[in-house]
């Protein structure tokens, strides 16, 4: 998050997770090491990714475009991942 | 996100951002990826981790304070990270 945004600008959030039955193995290692580490209880972990897209000089409609075209040119792989995009209330 | 969780876990969502001034290179990546790809509006992007945790048989108030551990221990370094610890409505 920033703060201080220009109040012109309009942020979306992308969340990208793994689908279930994918492979976590980033969530794995930390579940072992938090093992290793004697924590008194181990959770469960999952991780995800945000991306927080700031744009400016278009409108929120227009932002979301942009946003969905991101995604699908780059930021997720639809085989492996879940994505939520939201638009960030100023 | 997991549908379907046991009603009797805590869930416990950390998020690490970078700190302000410090470099998010990947964030820099995808802004110029972005802009070859042509997208119309190249946004600001700045990334975060989500860690989400899911306790099992422990209070709301132990999930907390094992999550701050993890944070502490495993999760985020305090010299370049931000960190959020919030609790997932069920």
């Amino acid at each position: 998050m920033r703060s201080g945004a220009d109040p012109s600008t309009v942020r979306i959030e992308v969340r990208v997770e793994l689908k279930p039955g994918i492979m976590d193995a980033e969530a794995a290692s930390i579940e072992r090491a938090l093992g290793l580490l004697g924590l008194a209880s181990v959770p469960r972990v999952a991780t995800a990714r945000i991306y927080d897209l700031e744009f400016s000089a278009v409108t929120s409609e227009e932002a979301g475009r942009l946003a969905d075209q991101a995604v699908e040119r780059l930021l997720a792989n639809p085989v492996i991942h879940r994505v939520t995009v939201r638009p960030v209330p100023a």
